[in-house]
């Protein structure tokens, strides 16, 4: 058997491999059904195939490797990540879970493995959404939750989903066929990296993930009276920018009281006909909260919309608070996050409990099955970045863990 | 002698005929040497020609009508404003000062005024600058002032200022000897729109204008580190937007302490790379500050700067600060204001000082001449807008005023 420094290598040189297939040259970018996301495709197929596993390409354009157990009758378990990306992506995000979990099922096949389930190795199609503005694509047909009415959705170009899923070879009337019962599902589980700085700052090489944040989305807009920066005086102002600036503090100050259940940001502000000599009339700006705590998001929304109406009240400003999205928080099953920890504590790790602040196909995937995640360090947190980066020593270490939590999911 | 109502009307009459002139139809704009700048000049000239005055077109495109002392040697003593405007302006800014220029002209050509001075009314050609980004370029070439450089200057259309005021009718050679010897300057007199809310909130038609501010414009950059709204927890954030919010907080704090002599404001705000799931990394700001006294404008400066600095130093964020634009503050002359402040008692108003927080033609000519404004209600302060209006009864006030002053200059 190889040792994990070698098999992290081998894996990296994949991942590395992988990255230069792209339709740009920045970092890397494969959006669904593109010909450099089938090129890549094509490429991780090929691997799973030299693998000695049985691989097809499923109608949605997953790629879905078995590693089959002796009875037939046993249920399913799914190792699985995605292998689109965002514009400009790093190498990381996505091919590390399919391609860890490739690693896992070679090391199976070499060992002519007898296991009690069936093991399904599944590279979605989409997980970013990039390309029609809607997430889980590739997940949401393994589960049997894809909505239909997104066939008609087009991308930039005017292409709808229903003619990209054809020109990339697959079968939109297959679509619900596609979907594994229910009853099948033994368990999900899926390698990512952290996408956030605490494993970095704590030195630490993996962490057990516990939930995935549901996320609220609001649109706040302020109105004041626009007016000549140089003639009104101070105190017959009505700018909204200064009322959006006590929100922006308002919402800082509430993450940071609330830190350990709740994140919060402004990311995004636009000042209508803003000019420099100009007081500003009308300001927009977003809100994203996010918690994994069903009963907490709700209380955050309704804190800080009572404390963005007082402000405004207190200025004198109009205001406009509109909820974008919703998207309710998971839990991570704790059977398996019980199993995780152990084999985290085996191999001689703190064990980290973290939250999902990103989304991930375990969500939709928690619907019919118990899932759980294992996060990786990456480099300061960095995601969705040509910088994005994984250090070698971080997957011999996950090898570790995840072939110590697989050997317990198969003897539990 | 006509009453004041009946000037009154006249003259709105002829704003309203005049803001019919426009390069679009939203709301009123003739910048710089248009088509629809020409056409509107041709009207006034018209107008000043109809009422008997000697009227001629300087090299910048100027209109110079002059009222002749019988005495050669006489001094001059200039009223004036501008007839180009900001894109979609309002019908007074400018014309206003013109057009009761010339009603007070033509009243004293039907009396067969003798004066112990030449007046001359003023249409200037550029006094907002849109075009060419440089303001008075009419007045700097009466004073004297004008820059040869900005000749190769560009507008958005590559057209050189050269090139401009050649094809308008104007000449570049004669720029210098248009000027007005600094010796036959008596003084210099502009009604304009107030442009503030002053006299709109105090219910009161006209104001002296004891000084024009100056202005200091920076630009303000905050650099923190972009993140994953999703996954950086809040305490190890470096959000640039949250410490943007904290200095435009400071900056309204400031100018409210500070608002009998300043004002200050941010009014443009770019995030760098701005979504609404990822943290500000990046944003940059402007700050516009105003002061009629040089000493508190440069301490205003002194210590806004210092507190952003603190802000940055406190949240560990990099900061970059960037004086855009130094304007020395004017007063307007002493001497002039008695004048203004007799005749505004005698009309029955109180006399309200205001400092102008916007430029004027009379920036630049308080470099060679004595020189002072009075300012005109406008509805709720609002300018540079279509919106911008001022009644008529106000028109009717302000020729009271004006009669007075210049009858008291003439005895003087």
């Amino acid at each position: 058997m190889n040792t994990y420094e070698t098999r992290a290598a081998r894996i990296m040189q994949r991942i590395q491999e992988l990255a230069t297939i792209s339709e740009n040259e920045q970092g890397v970018t494969r959006t669904f059904g593109t010909p450099a996301f089938l090129a890549g495709r094509a490429l991780v197929q090929r691997w799973m195939e030299a693998a000695g596993l049985a691989v097809r390409v499923d109608s949605i354009g997953n790629l879905r490797a078995r590693f089959v157990s002796p009875n037939p009758a046993a249920k399913t378990f799914v190792l699985a990540s995605h292998i689109d990306t965002v514009v400009n992506a790093g190498k990381f995000d996505g091919p590390l879970g399919v391609l860890l979990g490739l690693d896992m099922l070679e090391q199976l096949v070499q060992q002519q493995a007898q296991l009690p389930f069936h093991i399904e190795l599944i590279a979605f199609s989409d997980e970013e959404g990039v390309r029609y503005h809607t997430t889980y694509l590739g997940s949401k047909v393994v589960t049997g939750a894809f909505d239909q009415s997104l066939l008609h959705r087009r991308d930039a170009k005017g292409i709808t989903l229903a003619d990209a899923i054809t020109t990339m070879g697959g079968n939109v009337e297959q679509l619900a066929s596609d979907a594994m019962p229910a009853a099948d599902w033994l368990g999900y589980f899926e390698v990512h990296i952290e996408q956030g700085p605490v494993l970095w700052e704590r030195d630490i090489p993996v962490a057990v993930v516990t939930a995935i944040a549901g996320q609220q989305r609001v649109e706040v807009t302020f109105r004041g009276m626009a007016g000549h920066a140089g003639t009104v005086p101070m105190n017959m102002r009505q700018d909204a920018l200064a009322g959006v600036a006590e929100f922006v503090l308002a919402v800082e100050h509430f993450g940071l009281v609330h830190k350990e259940t709740i994140v919060a940001t402004v990311g995004k502000l636009d000042i209508r006909n803003a000019a420099s000599n100009v007081i500003p009339g009308e300001v927009t700006c977003s809100l994203d909260l996010r918690s994994a705590d069903p009963t907490r998001l709700a209380s955050a929304y309704d804190a800080l919309r009572a404390q963005t109406e007082a402000i405004a009240r207190r200025r004198n400003l109009g205001l406009h608070w509109d909820l974008i999205q919703y998207t309710a928080p998971i839990t991570c099953d704790a059977g398996l996050n019980n199993l995780l920890a152990q084999a985290i504590t085996e191999s001689g790790y703190e064990v980290v409990p973290l939250v999902s602040g990103a989304g991930h196909d375990a969500v939709p995937i928690s619907a019919v099955s118990r899932a759980t995640m294992l996060f990786v360090r990456c480099f300061k947190g960095i995601s969705h970045n040509p910088l994005e980066n994984v250090e070698e020593r971080d997957l011999a270490a996950t090898l570790q863990v995840v072939d110590r939590f697989l050997s317990s999911v198969i003897s539990f």
